[in-house]
């Protein structure tokens, strides 16, 4: 049986911090043409936004099964780790080193799998192919958008793809994503106009007026949620000002927005009502709106089926399946096909001593197999 | 006839400027010791705080008709005058310097008026006196407040007290202040929970708490005025958070709200609806408030109708009695007396170029004279 445990450390010992590559991609790449993959480098960007991708496919034929992940890390960060976050030690069957858990781990756990289900399975109809990137970590823009785009045009689009971000909150298996909620911030300045305090009817204070407007964003309940999604939650996160003077009116006021919002809205829908919403009131307003990501869902179908029985069949756990928390790289592929996240406990990443143990990688690990088994019968 | 054009000089050549004194003081007091008035001077404060003031009394008997004003002036500024601000040049009938209008004029003016009374009145039975401060400009803490405590340990209350801060509007006369509103400020800061926005109900947002807060200092009619008083105003004058970060829910928020409010209300009234307001929405909640003055009403009697016939005899305006507009000590002496505030037109009032013409000023003598003499009748 494969091991995913040296592809692990091989991976970490690389420090591809974003948006460096330091030789990772190279790692997997060898792994996987000795397996018969054909790979497509698709770097993108130029100069200091240069960033490698590949993408790689076993077989032509369908289904069309894709995992997803990246390569990048974040940095070590300024706080001292008991090793270096770079030699990928093992101290009592734990794996240390950044990356470990998002989402190297991910990644060998699934090659390794994969090199066990090519080894046996003769009559191989479908493909198999990985989407790597190492624009996770960093701006997004020259990574999984680009190489998505590339696959569309070289008809290379999955049936489904498995995105092996850590989603395990507590226990490895307790926690799968099958869509995420969209976000979008806006900033609002109403303009009012200036005037002493004591004479209001001669200015037009331009706090009343914002109140009014987030009074009108905050109040009302946008939905009540669905099956899968939390209700939409509209959160004002800063309002300023910056008038020191007891008796003066100000000429401007200045809030922060953010709307975490379920697949029963779009951002361009959210855009239009917010701006409803202030133009009501003011007539002088300036509305700047980000949509950092829509809405997906990926209703349940045949693969997270498939994908709740092999965990359930190799560590008895019941995955939650969860909309909740922030953005991945899931949100860009659920544009093309279906998609859910499933990978490591997450709780170290980021963080100082990033850890997996060989326990958790090698049960990732016959769980991916066991999906792959299931999805290609 | 005496003339207020020269007093004026002398006076603005003293520059007076808060809290300095500069010999202006004892211009004054030479012209009123040769009149017969006995002279206490109240200097208080100690070092830099030291402020100069008087209060000076011709009579004993009632009724007592007291004038109000103050010698200190506010800096010239930083931009230029056409002339030296301290030298009072009259240029075209107008008399330049700081200080014109605000208030050496209004002060000449009287001292002048004052001298004209009891150069012709022989059988004189009541009293009129000076309260004069050099604090009027800066702190207002050892100048008019001060001296009135004096005044009624000494049994020197008047019975009727003119202000004599330059009220008028657009034209000598038009404007009449039997009372002003008071004034509140409060600083409110609304403890919440930080936390990611993504996962408000794990966070508690101290800004929503706010608007909510707000909203209900705004959001009511606090009354509808009355024959005085325009309706009392409730201005936020700033929302400060200080949040860039924008998936963060922060962990305080905090406003500045003013109030102007008419006599159907008391500071401390307001303050404890404050708090209500406040605690209603948000347990953890620092509130600082701080009342800067009472609302207050003369209403008009004796005094003031001989002050409005005073006026239309002398240029045929009919005054406006009023009560808008910001501070002045007339709210401490209210607290003592009946207090009106008749003066020059105030235009000019703390701008470069400061200015009375000789017209306005002899006019103003002549009005104060009218009404001393129909006090006295």
């Amino acid at each position: 049986m494969s091991d995913p445990v040296s592809l692990l450390q091989e991976l970490i010992r690389c420090p591809s911090v974003t948006p460096e590559d330091a030789g990772a991609q190279a790692v997997l790449k060898a792994r996987l043409k000795k397996l018969g993959f054909e790979i497509t480098d698709l770097p993108y960007g130029e100069g200091e936004d240069r960033i490698l991708n590949f993408f790689a496919r076993y077989g032509t034929g369908h289904p069309h099964f894709c995992f997803a992940g990246h390569t990048d890390v974040v940095p070590a960060g300024k706080s001292s780790w008991d090793n270096d976050p770079f030699s990928a030690d093992i101290i009592d069957d734990v794996i240390y080193g950044r990356g470990a858990c998002d989402m190297k781990g991910g990644i060998a756990a699934f090659v390794s799998a994969v090199e066990d289900f090519l080894s046996k399975k003769n009559n191989f109809t479908g493909s198999l192919s990985f989407l790597i990137t190492g624009d996770e970590e960093g701006p997004g823009i020259n990574g999984t958008v680009k190489v998505l785009e590339w696959m569309q045009a070289h008809n290379h689009i999955p049936d489904f793809c498995l995105v092996g971000e850590p989603t395990s909150a507590q226990t490895l298996g307790d926690v799968i994503k099958i869509g995420r909620r969209g976000s979008l911030n806006a900033v609002i300045e109403v303009e009012g106009t200036q005037g002493h305090v004591a004479y209001p009817h001669l200015a037009d204070n331009p706090i009343h007026k914002l109140m009014t407007i987030l009074t009108s964003l905050t109040q009302p309940v946008l939905d009540n949620g669905n099956e899968w999604f939390q209700p939409s939650s509209v959160q004002v996160t800063s309002i300023d000002v910056g008038n020191v003077v007891t008796n003066l009116i100000p000429a401007t006021a200045t809030a922060r927005v953010n709307i975490r919002f379920n697949n029963l809205h779009t951002g361009t829908a959210l855009k239009g009502w917010i701006a409803t919403q202030c133009h009501r009131v003011a007539e002088h307003c300036k509305i700047d709106i980000a949509v950092s990501g829509e809405a997906f869902l990926t209703e349940p179908g045949k693969e997270v089926r498939a994908l709740c029985e092999a965990i359930y069949s190799v560590n008895e756990v019941k995955p939650r399946l969860d909309t909740g928390g922030g953005t991945s790289d899931a949100r860009f592929i659920s544009q093309y096909c279906a998609v859910a996240e499933f990978g490591l406990v997450g709780q170290t990443m980021h963080k100082v001593n990033e850890a997996v143990s060989i326990h958790d990688l090698k049960q990732l690990s016959t769980i991916y197999l066991n999906v792959i088994d299931a999805l290609f019968e």
